[in-house]
């Protein structure tokens, strides 16, 4: 079991700068993220591009400022269990929670702080008969260990960066790759599009454009795919994995059914302390709503130091909070 | 008179920040402040100081944030007038207003936006009787311009950076420069007031510790200066200037008539856009209040890009706003 006093749900920009503000107030923080990664939306969606409204930066790229605020927070040394998703959230007798991932962890906190931005980001999945019922027994939506499909035969599905990237890497890996995309042009990088093209030149992958999976087949475990057309011509082919790979969309999950007030997807809050209905839950950054609420990094910001002001009595009930600037005070790790 | 769609009172962080958020909407902003520079209470006060809370920057001093701020708006082209305090305030028929300063200028503008800190920065006066009779007749609280004072009898009060550096300045200038100070050490910088004990060992100028004014003289125009030192003793200097030179301390000033509400010095908002009681007119920044309102810079952000998306109704009555990321729109100049 995790202790802390504020567990954070999702590393995102929000949740990043929680901590210093938190730390500011000598309150600890652990974060639990369902990617791999920190950095929410910046570092998934859009990492090399640039931020032009992060007041003081004139631009900086998604990903930079995620370093930034890494370092901004070092001194307060944060813990985090990445790619784990919360699900489950436990009041104990005393006020306090426990929070539980799909991995088996558990935090026990005083405060818990939802950060989720537009929720969970999980998988798209193509509508073809019979695909769920293969889950796991040869169709999968994200790569998760190459070394499995050594030496297998795999079908990719996708237009995007993943899907060309997975095809390129897996070249060299399985016994056989066939790469599927609707269209003929990709959405993702030109020149992974291009190795792409080369790789089918020379007989190292098989590419099947214009097209779609219109259903599985298999006794226990996949065996065949059919693909169809633009033509309506159809072809099966022999398979050992399925990966459709259509990008991540994100899921409020399993939070919707805490009891908080939810309002189109998002969690309402009051705007003095960005709180829940339920005490000692707020919500911050893009998961929340209330009147005059944008979607903004800044704004994040702004709800995360006026939350750690409120969050503080549940933490350190007999004290006093005094507010200081951190250029008169500095900033003191604990 | 000047023309623009937002007057923003006050030219700190959250005023300059204000330009980019209008900017984003095509609203053009022009700025006032009471002192010649931008950048508020940074650039004023605590420019070679650092800030630790700015989201995404571990450490920046007052003035570089400041700086970026300024390269941050430049391509919405704000224009300023500064060293001018705002006075009045005119509603026009049609729901405009007509802004006027000390200095006679006159700005009409669509929406007024109050960023102004902790209010006006105004000379701290000291108390000696008779003072304010000589205000502008040998008595002032500031230099504006060290020509005046060439070849003349000038007596400096005050242990800060100004006083050390207007006596250091002077001693080229004036016939005869006095530091008068009550304590014998000073809180301006250390090699400041090393420069003026050597100046006054070397009989450049006269440095009167340990004592105060308690009286000025003259008829019309000042000409004798009374100095009561800590033992009681009593020395009269003939003098052609005083300059007593005890810091600023902000005032709301005129704001505080024209009839928002006010609630112990500052103006209350409501969160949603924070708007005032009175229609078209905001307040940001330190100068506003609402249920857990903080002094923070990185707030003051937040608040000035609500105000805008609220602000805009009243430039483009007939437009309807689009909220859109500026990584994907990107920055566009007028
Ligand atoms: C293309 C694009 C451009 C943008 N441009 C701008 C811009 O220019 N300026 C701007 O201010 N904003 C911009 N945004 C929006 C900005 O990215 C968001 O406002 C910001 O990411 C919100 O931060 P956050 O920390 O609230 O949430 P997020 O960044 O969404 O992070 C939330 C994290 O929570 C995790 N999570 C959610 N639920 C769970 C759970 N149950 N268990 C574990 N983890 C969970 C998610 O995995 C995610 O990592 C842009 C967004 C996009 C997509
Ligand atoms: C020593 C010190 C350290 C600080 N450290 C931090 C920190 O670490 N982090 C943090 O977030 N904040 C800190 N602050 C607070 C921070 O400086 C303020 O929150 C910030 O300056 C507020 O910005 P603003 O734009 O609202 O107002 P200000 O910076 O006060 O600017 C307001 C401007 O309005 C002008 N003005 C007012 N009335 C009029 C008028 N009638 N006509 C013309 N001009 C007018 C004033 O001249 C002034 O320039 C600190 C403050 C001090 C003094």
């Amino acid at each position: 079991m995790i202790t802390t006093d504020i567990c954070i749900i999702g590393a995102g920009p929000v949740g990043l700068f929680a901590v210093f503000e938190a730390g500011l107030l000598k309150m600890r923080c652990h974060l639990i993220d369902a990617l791999p990664q920190v950095g929410g939306q910046l570092s998934e969606i859009y990492p090399q591009k640039p931020i032009y409204d992060i007041p003081g930066y004139p631009e900086v790229k998604a990903q930079d400022l995620v370093d930034n605020l890494m370092d901004q927070i070092e001194p307060f040394h944060p813990t985090f269990s990445l790619g784990e998703r919360v699900d489950t959230l436990d009041r104990q007798e005393d006020g306090s929670f426990i929070i539980g991932t799909n991995d088996g962890t558990q935090v026990h906190c005083q405060v818990v702080v939802i950060a989720g931005g537009l929720g969970c980001f999980e998988p798209r999945k193509p509508e073809i008969e019979g695909l769920e019922k293969f889950e796991g027994k040869g169709v999968s939506y994200m790569v998760k260990n190459p070394e499995q499909l050594r030496d297998r035969r795999v079908i990719l599905a996708g237009g995007g960066d993943s899907a060309l990237d997975w095809t390129i890497f897996l070249a060299e890996v399985a016994k056989e790759v066939t790469l599927i995309h609707r269209s003929d042009s990709f959405r993702g990088a030109p020149d992974s599009a291009e190795k792409v093209y080369e790789l089918a030149k020379q007989g190292k992958i098989n590419l099947v454009l214009q097209s779609n999976i219109t259903s599985v087949n298999g006794n226990g475990h996949l065996k065949e795919v059919t693909i169809t057309g633009k033509d309506k011509a159809q072809r099966i082919l022999a398979a050992d994995h399925l990966i459709p790979l259509f990008g991540l969309t994100p899921k409020l999950g399993p939070i919707a059914d805490w009891g908080l007030n939810i309002d189109k997807s998002a969690i309402s809050v009051n705007t003095v302390d960005y709180s829940t209905n339920v005490e000692r839950i707020y919500a911050i950054g893009d998961i929340n709503t209330y009147p005059g609420k944008l979607k903004l990094i800044l704004c994040g910001f702004h709800e995360a130091a006026l939350m750690c002001q409120s969050a503080f009595r549940y933490v350190y009930p007999n004290q006093k909070l005094s507010f200081k600037y951190t250029t008169v005070n500095g900033v003191h790790a604990f």
